[in-house]
Formats: structure tokens, C-alpha cells, sequence
């Protein structure tokens, strides 16, 4: 029963081996979560929805199951968190962790549509079983060391998106000016047109709303000339302290690595010795 | 009164603690000026406008005051400015400056709707308060910075804009010259291909000028294959320009976190010699 | 013989003298793979089609015919290749190949249309002989180093591509949520509002299916500020990985082209001191 | 005469002073040639050419005067230019240069329509005043050093542009099997499917031709995601190019600056010396 704990709380809660690859049973999950987010997706599109509503039920049930099963594990192997609370405290500090409840949140809207016929609030729940897509959140490691570089280059960050949203503004007051009285839906205030001007310094492009005054094209041609290389800066910014992020992290990694080895050589020392030792006890004649 | 002058200039003018945030006054400003352009932007729109007239009303009156609060304020400190000139001629000198003159303006645009009725003039003046955001020149000081830095690679920046702008034109008289006849609204003459050419190579692509002949596609084909590159290089030239200003204003205000430390250090050193002074001065009998 | 097999070897499976450039023959049917790509390409287009029927006819009789010659040269060649086997054995090997599978349907394709008149079996047929830049698969080698430094950043790619994931889905959600029931056929289901975030994110923006609800846009503005930055990430990381693999072929190349250099020298020195030893034994009385 | 000519040589055909910058006359030229340029595409433009045709005739006289003058003085102060051969020698060949070809042809184009009253012809002519932006051709020096720079990564840019190529082609085979028989007019033909695979990776995205099958939008959504990366590799490597390129004008213009420098200081050397040693000569008692 303990080794089983203790397994189940290897393969869930460390989650990854010590070279960094994730535990045959996580990877698992990490593949059930996938289909499940796929399949909630795909139910929402009618067509689909109407042609295959018994293989998706079923879909759904299988999902629900396992998420289930994965969330009674979970609260089992919870005992064996680190911390000297007792094992019923950690398992009630799981299931009130934002990711406990998440978990209890998916296996709830997965598993309710079996027993709710009420189409309304069926559908309301069947959304809900997008959100299967924040049990990646134990995964978010990773994403809080993206979040903590970013933080680090936050000046910088403040200084471009300030001039970016600077231009966007003026962008769309000019535009506004130009040709708010000629396309009142699309430029006739300040709101309406940032949206243009979002659209077009983000290269969108739709081209549901475009300048057709000659002003109003030579004004927007400036912000788009213009605009671009600033509205691009938050991008670098962002991307420079994400490639700085992954560098440390594969540098960290290869520290716990090395140390990890140096620990398993330590042991592998201490067996020798050991053996030695017992080799020399058997065999006292032959020193 | 000395000390409040001095208090207020320091969160005014000097705007920023020795560890480069904000001073407490300055941030409230900072927020009172987002929020007054936010209800400036916002009251273009008609159906706000019409349905928020009086909360609009209201929110100008007291973004109106603060400033007009701040504006006296600034005129009360700016005796505090360095120079050798009497406190009144310092005052004046702020009142003449660039952004005296805007807190002027932006004073006088948000509360003169209370007091004019004329609608036709109202408009205009709303407008106005759009201009708020230049109060955003006190900041201005790491935009300096990012243009001076811009300016060292001046030479680069004329030599890739030179070849965009051939480039640019190069496609518009290509497209003039197959479309021109066909669809003569967006291809007619070499400025109206000019917008084609610019939407295009700036990769926003609105799609309310595109070719619609064989030879046309294959011309703007070849345009925006081979023009990207060439229209993207004065964005990165700009955007590595700003990356070292960055890191040059980072490495500038380490080194005056550290003087501005050393300086406390010796302070300390100094205090605690006097104590020890005082304290052997108080006790002649320890020594 | 010998001497033109091992020759035709040289030019076809080698592919590439020392220096990196390629051999003559290789030269030629790298141009003749272009121009019989461009003539699939074109002839797929009923204009030409139908105009050009018969010079279309002969080029693909000409094109055939070198494939062929090149296809029968290679196996009469691949008797050179390296490895204990004998001379049919590896002439079998070549034949069932990947590549020489390609080869042998690409003539097959293009020889065809010559025997059969059937113009639907036609028409396959003749897109078929697209694939005729898989001969370039020859060339893989580059290919493969950059798919070998794509994967050396493998953790980098999966953490920025699953949030690209996250965000296009995130995006589709919510225009799903707010302009769902507006436009049914853009935003009806989640999977057709994938098609506008995954357009909008990539800022492709065609303009087939954007928000027009106020909600909606606020929110498509948020997506596309925020997200253009997440899904830019793989593209910088996949070209960093590329520029790093191709400075690491041509250091490699260098190596290769010194090595090659060397050799030569040494074999000169060889001939040298042979010249010289013979210079020597024929004037014994010189020493 | 001969200092004029001399004046005139520096000023025309150095163009830069030691420090870079251009010389004045240059400077007015290049000023004129823009003007000539925008003037000449403003023609172009029925509704301006109506309303201000005289001054448009006079501005034409005014720039064609001008280069008729530049014209001569520059065979004048070809004499000037290195070599060995005789002042007339050197004329000729300056007149029968590219360049030289270029700046009497913009002379013709400019003042013809002084002469010449037949509209047809006239239209034509005025077109070919675009080509005055080929008297920039004399600034291409730094053209030709980026040029230089892209040829030195040659290899990487085929591999990365034949792998666009194939991306490319392999959308618009997929768009073309997908979208083909429902959308003709778009998708009917490789060739035509292609215009639409290369507006979406460069994400330029006009939406003249867009996917509406379910299946066109998968592959479509995987061309976009995936490609984009390839199509944006060769700006890269043009880019980084570039600023190499960038970077060794820039130290290379430091080296002459500095030679310069210590031409003019052994100068000075030479003239104190010689002063000293007149007036040693002057003055021999104080010796």
C-alpha cells in the first residue's frame, strides 16, 4: 500500500524524472487532456455535434472516468507531499489548492452530462470542459520562469508599450479626424477607430475598415511606416527574455543532472565499499 | 511652507526616487492623466456620449481640477528649481516652458466645458483634452535616450529607407503600368499605387487594392517576396538601436543606485563618528 | 568502362566536388528538375493548357527522356557505392531505395501521357509529375542538419508552441462566447473561430471572418497585441536554430576543404620526391 | 579655369568629404533629383496633372535646366578624373558610362515636353522622368557593399529560399486538390493557387483568395503556422547581412578618417618645421 502511495506520488506529483522527461504515467495524462480538449472543441460545432452525438457522449465518459480515477490517485498519493502536517491535512490542502480544484471542476463538467438531460445547462457545461486545458498549470513552471524574465526586463516593456500605445492613439485621432465624418462606422470616434489602428499596426490587415480619403491614406500610410518597428519592440523584448529564460533552464537542468549523477556515484561508492567490506569479512585469509 | 515647497518639488519636478520609481504624487498624476485620456477617447464615441453625458460631465471636472491643483502646485515649487535666478523668475520660466504650456492647455480644455455652451466649440476643445497625454513629456527623458540612440545608426537607417523607398516606388510604377487601365480607382497614377505598395509591403494587406492580372500578380508577387526584407530592415535597425539604449540607461542607473549607496554609506560613517564622539565626549571616563 | 561508371558515380552520387560546389551533370539536372517542375506547375492551368498543348507535350517527352537516361545511369552506377556487396546487389538496393523509387515514378509520370489517352487517368498522372521535386530530396543533407538543430531546441519549441496553443485556442474561445451567435457560420463553433485566431495570430488577416461587436473587438484587440508576440516565438527559435546549423556547415566545409587541401599537398610532395628520386637515379654522377 | 574644373570635380564626382558627408553642390543635387522624382510621380495623377499643369510644365523646365547644367559641368570635370588619358578621352568616357547615359537621358525626359506636343508621346516621356532615381545609382557604393554581404552567405540563402519554394509549392498543390473545382477562379491552377500561397506567407493577406471548405482551412491553417518560419528565414539572413555589412562601412570609414587625420597633423609638422626654419633663417643671432 505504501510503495504504491509513494509510486502514485512519483508518477503524479514529481510528475518528471530526474533528466527532465515526464513520468510514463503523466505523459499519459498530458495525452487524455489533449483529447479531451480536442473533443470539447470539436462538440461545439453543430454539424459534428448532430452526426456523431453518441461517440461523442461516449468519448466524454471515457475522459471523465479517467479524470476521475486520476483525481481519487491524486488525493491518495497526496499524503505523501513533503510538510509535517498529517496525511488527511495534506490531502484536504490538495483538494483546496487551485489545482485541486480544477481537477474536480473537470471531472464534474465531463461526468454531469450523463446524468442532466436540461440541453441549456448541458451546453453551459460542455464549455466548461475546455477549461480541462489548466490542468496543463502543473506544467506552468516553465511558463513562471518565461513570466519571471519577462518581469526582469519590465522597464523596458513599459517604455515601448507606452510609446506603441502613443502611436496607436495618435494614429487613430488622426484617422479619426480624416475621415470620421466619411465612414462614421468605421472612423466616426476615437474608439472605433483604434480598432483600425490596432489592426493595422499589428499587420493584421482585415480590411474591414481602410482609410479612402487621400489624406486619410497618406496619414495612415505614415503610422504604418512608422508604426511598425514600435509595435514589433514588445515583441523582441518579450522573445529576447524568453530565449535568456530557456537558456538558465537548460543550464539549471544540466546542474541538477550532474548532481544527481554525483549523488547515484556517491552511491554507487558506498555499495562498493560495502561489498568490500563483506568480501573482507568472508574472505579474512586472503588480505 | 519651505518644507512642503521643497516636498512638492521634490515629487513633482524631480519625479523619480533615487531607485528610479515614481514618487507617490507623480504616480497618482501618471494614473489621473490615463484615466482623463481614457474618458477623452471614450466621450468621442456618440452612443457613450449621448448615454454617459453627465458622469462624462462630472469625470472632466475633476480631472480638471486635479490638474489645475498640480499646475499651481507646479508653479508654487518651481521656486525650488536649480539655477541662480530669484524664485520668481524660475516660476515664470516654468510657465514659458514647452510643458508648463501643455498643463496650461490641458488645465484650460478640461474645464472650460463647464463654463462654455457653444456645442460646435465644445467639440473642438473636448478634442483637445486628447492632448493630455503630452504631459506624458516628463518622461520624455527615455525617449531622448531611445532617439539618441537611434541617431548613432543614422547613416544605416538613410541607406535602408533610401532603398525602401526605391523599392516602394518600384513596385507602385510596375503595378501602374499592368493595372493602371484595368482598374484605374486603385492603380491610375504612381501615388494611388503608392498606397497598393505601401499596404503591401508593410505585410498589413487591407486587400482594397490588389492586382487582379496575370502580370500584375506576378510583378506584386516578386514586389512582396523580395520587398519584405528590405522594409523590415529599418524595424530590427531601430529595434537594436533601442535594445542598447535600454541596456546603457539600465547600466546608468546601476551606477547611480551605487553612488547614491556610497553616499549613504559615508553618511552612516559620518553620523556614527559623531556619535562615538559624543558618546566618549559624554563618558571621558571609558577611554 | 570502369572508368565511366566510376565517372558517372562521381557526378551523380556524389553530387558535389571538394570545394561544395556541385558537378556538372548534377548542375544540369537540378535545372532540368526545375524546368519540368515549372512545366507540371503551368500546365495545370487550362489557359496555357489549352494553347500550348503541344509544346507542353514535347517538354514532358524531353524531361521524361533525361529523367530516364539519368535513371539508367544511376543504377548502371550504383555499382560504385560503397560496401561489400556486390555490383547487383547494391544496383538493387538503389532501385528499391527511397530515392530511387522517386526516380522511377517521376519517369513513369512523365513518360506516360506518350502511351495513354485516357484524360482522366491523364490528369493524376500529370500531377504526379509535381513530385518531381522530391528529387531534391538528394540534397536532404542540409535539410537534416537544420532538422538537427530544430530538435536540439525541442523543449523550447514545445513550451512556446503550447502556449501559441493556449492562446489561439483562448482567443477562439472568447469570439466564440461573443460573436457566436452574430455571425454562426465565422464564429458559430470553436473550431470555426480557430480559423479567425489562427489568420488574425499570424497576422495573415484575410477579413473573412472578423468580430463586429464592440465586446468582440475589444477582445480580438487584446488577442492580437498580446498573442503576436507568443507566435513569433517559434519562428525566432526555429531561425536561430537554423542560422546556428548553417554556421556550423560552413565551419565544417572549411574543415573538409583544409583536410582536402593537405591531402593534396601531400600527394605533391609525393610526386616531388618521387620526380626528384628519378631526377637523381637517371644523373647519379650530379651528386 | 583649372581650379574651377578642379572645384567642380570634388564637389561632383567625390561627392563626400573626408568626413563622409556629402559635399554641398551634391547635396542641392540630391535634393533636386528628389524633387524631380516626387514631382514626376505627381503627374502621373490625372486630378493633379488638370489642375496644376503649368506649374508642373515650370517645375519640369526649372529640374531640366538644372541637370541640362549638371550635365555639362560634369563632362567638363571628367578631365579631371584618374587615369592617363587625354581630357577628352576621359570626357567621352564619362559620357558613354552608365551613369553618364542615365543623367542624359533624365536631361532629354525633362526638357522634351518643352518641344514636343503630341499628348501620346508626351506620356511616355513623362513616365521615363521616374528614372531619375537612377542618378542615385552614384550612391551605390553602399549598395554594393550589402550586396557584397548577402553574396557571402549565398549558400544559406538557396537552401532556406529552395526550402520556401517547396513550401510554397506544396500550399499551393494542397490549396489547388482541396479548393481547385469549387473555386476556379482562385484555386483552379497551380499557378493561380500559388498567388494565394504567396499572399499568405508573407502574411500580407489581401483575402481576394481564401479557403471556405473545412479542408482547405486545415491545410491552410498548417501552411500559415508552419511556414511563415521558412518564409521569414531569408529576411533574416538579409538582415544580418546587412548590418555586418553596416558594421564594416562604419569601421572602415573610421580607419580613413584617421588616416586622414595623420596626413593633415604630418602636414602641419611639415608647415612648423618649415616656419621654424625660416625663421631660424630670419632671425640667426637668436640661435
Amino acid at each position: 500500500m505504501k510503495r504504491l502511495r509513494k509510486y502514485l506520488h512519483h508518477q503524479l506529483f514529481d510528475g518528471a524524472e530526474y533528466d527532465g522527461r515526464l513520468t510514463t504515467l503523466n505523459r499519459f495524462l498530458v495525452l487524455v487532456i489533449i483529447l479531451a480538449v480536442i473533443t470539447a472543441v470539436l462538440s461545439t460545432e453543430p454539424r459534428l455535434h448532430d452526426n456523431w452525438h453518441n461517440q461523442l457522449l461516449i468519448a466524454e465518459a471515457v475522459f471523465g472516468t479517467i479524470f476521475l480515477v486520476e483525481y481519487v490517485a491524486r488525493i491518495f498519493a497526496a499524503a505523501d507531499q513533503p510538510g509535517p502536517e498529517s496525511a488527511w491535512r495534506k490531502r484536504w490542502r490538495f483538494i483546496r489548492s487551485p489545482l485541486g480544484l480544477i481537477d474536480l471542476a473537470v471531472v464534474v463538467a465531463s461526468l454531469m452530462p450523463l446524468f442532466v438531460s436540461n440541453s441549456a445547462v448541458l451546453r453551459t457545461i460542455r464549455l466548461l470542459r475546455v477549461i480541462a486545458i489548466m490542468k496543463f498549470g502543473r506544467f506552468s513552471k516553465a511558463v513562471m520562469e518565461v513570466w519571471g524574465a519577462v518581469k526582469e526586463r519590465g522597464d523596458d516593456l513599459i517604455v515601448t508599450m507606452a510609446l506603441a500605445c502613443v502611436l496607436l492613439l495618435s494614429g487613430a485621432t488622426a484617422l479619426y479626424l480624416t475621415e470620421g465624418h466619411i465612414q462614421p462606422e468605421e472612423f466616426g470616434s476615437i474608439p472605433r477607430a483604434l480598432w483600425w489602428s490596432i489592426i493595422t499596426l499589428t499587420t493584421v490587415g482585415y480590411g474591414d475598415a481602410a482609410p479612402i480619403t487621400v489624406l486619410g491614406k497618406v496619414f495612415a500610410s505614415m503610422v504604418a511606416l512608422s508604426g511598425i518597428a514600435l509595435v514589433a519592440m514588445p515583441t523582441g523584448i518579450i522573445a529576447a527574455a524568453f530565449s535568456e529564460a530557456m537558456q538558465r533552464r537548460r543550464d539549471q537542468r544540466l546542474e541538477e543532472m550532474k548532481a544527481h549523477l554525483e549523488r547515484l556515484d556517491k552511491v554507487d561508492d558506498a555499495v562498493e565499499a560495502k561489498i568490500a567490506a563483506l568480501e573482507r569479512a568472508n574472505n579474512p585469509r586472503h588480505d
